[in-house]
């Protein structure tokens, strides 16, 4: 098999951005692997030295984001030390971190989950319930220390989720003031607002 | 034009499904309009009588749910009297319930609006957005009276929109009892559960 002329390294990175920008776009069924490779300014075949389909391409695209998204839950999680409320406000700064500085594989992997096939959804599955898993050990640790007093842990969990996930959906980086204006807000200042929301939903004060 | 062998109402519900069907399963760019025939039990000129394409589909399904979900929420309000935390809960109610027996439409408004064509996206935007005044209208008057405490009401109404809304992502009718039998609770369970979640985050006791 022959090598492209690409150096590997930006074949890549070229090849997963342009990915990315068509899934945004067209959704996974509209988008093709030939379109995919026009974009990345590569030949079908350099592509396929990579991937060897779409469905690799996506699976690829969910499975980094996903693994980035479980790290860095993670490392919150350790550098957050023992107390209930420090673990819930890390994990929120962690996750609205990333719902923006990875917007466009947020949209994709919420839009596009149900693509995946058999082998690489459940594979992916593992990863984010193995997120999900922290989120849920956490609450679920607050209730039973009598630091959060909400009656139902895995709702106060699903809730806190939905709410810091759906940032990706709406939020807008310099968005103008006026109605609204808060689609742009800076981002400590919505993760210090993500995090009252987050204490209150948990019932921790 | 000739006229449809079948009869018009059966003809125009056996589109709807069908589109419903093809859009949840393979997206709106993964779909055909020669698929969605198929699945009607339709000649393709006998769908092209009363949809011109798969996009006037797509539109029409988001439409007729959309109205949907604006004609519960305005009922609910209507029947909810003046208090803003009865006013809350009334559209929690509505939000949670419309979310559970729309499940299918409201995955496939979350996955394909983008999908909308610009004259199709902005009338369906305004609808949505009526909705979206409906809920900023009652937390905002509820913080005006004092009766909600947030400090935020755009972030918690959207919060609380968020919770409702993820139902349609996990919830499961008859989910087996065991971790996370919640899936399947039953829906005045879950309306309950969320009300007290939504009073929560807008900081009313």
């Amino acid at each position: 098999m022959s090598t492209p002329a690409v150096p590997r390294g930006s074949g890549r990175d070229a090849i997963t951005r342009a990915a990315r920008e068509s899934f945004a776009e067209r959704g996974y069924h509209g988008s093709s692997i030939r379109d995919i490779a026009a974009r990345a300014g590569l030949s079908l075949s350099a592509l396929y030295h990579w991937h060897s389909s779409k469905q690799d391409l996506l699976a690829a695209l969910i499975e980094e984001s996903t693994e980035e998204y479980f790290r860095r839950c993670d490392e919150a999680l350790r550098d957050a030390g023992d107390d209930p409320a420090d673990r819930l406000a890390a994990l929120v700064r962690a996750t609205v971190e990333y719902r923006i500085s990875r917007q466009v594989e947020s949209t994709i992997a919420a839009a596009e989950w149900r693509n995946l096939e058999p082998g690489n959804r459940e594979r992916l599955d593992g990863m984010r319930a193995a997120a999900s898993r922290l989120w849920a050990d956490l609450v679920e640790d607050g209730v039973a220390r009598g630091a959060f007093r909400c009656e139902h842990p895995g709702d106060a969990r699903r809730a806190v989720v939905a709410a810091c996930n759906a940032i990706a959906q709406w939020y807008e980086p310099g968005y103008e003031p006026g109605y609204e204006h808060d689609r742009g807000l800076a981002v400590p200042d919505l993760v210090d607002r993500y995090t009252a929301i987050a204490l209150r939903i948990v019932d921790c004060s």
